[in-house]
């Protein structure tokens, strides 16, 4: 058996998410096990560099699986093409050392949100942004997200009330766009929270609009309180750009 | 009653084309004309600058219409928006001389045509390109681009087999551009007969992939003889993108 590295796009809209859950088969991964258990005769697990919620899209989300098979990383690719839905694309296909796991080996993360400032509907992106409609204070954001920006306790920013494991991570960068009408959010870290993403946009939504300042973003983080924090933005402008991973 | 010009987008995949027809109010024209009686209290009826097909969408259709209303430009367009599904929109709406209709003051229009030639799916543009999946030699299709433009008797590009007035048209320019994996086909003219665009662009592919001659355009156009084309292009790729207008 050779184990397969696969880069994987998807519009979310239509989804329940990336992972498998329970008896619902209308997930990216259960799609993808579909497939490869056509191709390859038997069950293949596939494991994904991490989940990412209903109605989120990746532009570069990874996953592994292994799989016995003559075939090339070219067929593949074009099989799996063939028989996934059109708004699932497997960009690339390659094979990796027996123990690379897309999630375990994973060192880091980059998520992009889109956010449309102007009430002007963009017809072509629909999906595919969160269209606000009012005009952002992009310097306040930016100043807000400084604080972000480090090793934290983000727990304030998460949905779910109790962790098990730690609640710190790292946010490596946080890098806030403004072309035309459009403003973008690009997040790296080592890793994320549930829903921590949009509740961070939510909060530099809010102090985009003047409803809170940056320095209260310093306070979310000590208290560790998410009725501190911002709404959830919602999963359509949201997408996973990249992950990164040691070599 | 005030004559307004609007620039309207949409995203054609979910409806019966620009035009009303018959009891079929899954029009873009039908989705505008009730919003706007609804606004204006009596009905109201929108001219568009030409129909589009079904599944073809827009980025700068034209129209216009009469009403009497206190509302502002920006007024108006805000509402139309608030009212329209996601995937239409109005970009600018704005007063006109009483005499300007946007079909027979008309003087130009561009349409573009999106090809993918890789078999790699676009999952994001889905909706808006032909997923073709080969190589096309594009010096080949420039070459074939040549003989349409000027002026022409296109009836071997329509699909309707009578035309009951003239299918002489300009074609004023053919531009083929190769982006990566995509190849973005934009074709400005004075007029378009029924699918001709989509016709011309089938024809092209032909050439591309090397079916047909760069001079059998030449037969197609002086025997009229819709046989001799190539197949009819899928809407999906094919978007309007402009109308002109003297001054």
């Amino acid at each position: 058996m050779k184990n397969y590295k696969i880069v994987i796009q998807y519009d979310g809209t239509r989804y329940d998410g990336w992972q498998k859950q329970g008896n619902t088969k209308n997930t990216i991964q259960g799609k993808l096990e579909d497939i490869l258990q056509k191709m390859a005769g038997i069950p293949v697990e596939v494991h994904g560099s991490g989940r990412t919620d209903a109605g989120v899209h990746s532009k570069g989300q990874v996953a592994n699986f292994h799989i016995d098979t003559k075939m090339s990383c070219e067929e593949i690719r074009d099989y799996i093409n063939e028989y996934l839905p059109k708004d699932i694309g497997v960009l690339s296909v390659e094979v990796v050392h027996d123990r690379f796991h897309s999630r375990l080996n994973a060192i880091g993360k980059t998520y992009e949100y889109r956010i449309v400032t102007s009430k002007i509907p963009h017809v072509f992106e629909k999906n595919y942004v969160y269209q606000y409609g009012k005009k952002l204070d992009v310097q306040a954001m930016r100043q807000a997200a400084i604080y972000l920006v480090g090793e934290h306790d983000f727990l304030g920013f998460c949905s779910l009330k109790k962790m098990k494991k730690s609640s710190v991570r790292t946010i490596t960068s946080i890098e806030i766009e403004e072309i035309e009408d459009e403003i973008n959010i690009k997040i790296t870290g080592n890793g994320f929270l549930y829903n921590m993403v949009r509740i961070i946009v939510g909060t530099l939504i809010e102090v985009g609009i003047g409803d809170r300042k940056s320095e209260e973003i310093e306070e979310v983080l000590t208290k560790r309180d998410r009725q501190l924090a911002g709404f959830t933005a919602p999963s359509s402008g949201l997408s996973l750009l990249k992950v990164y991973y040691n070599s």
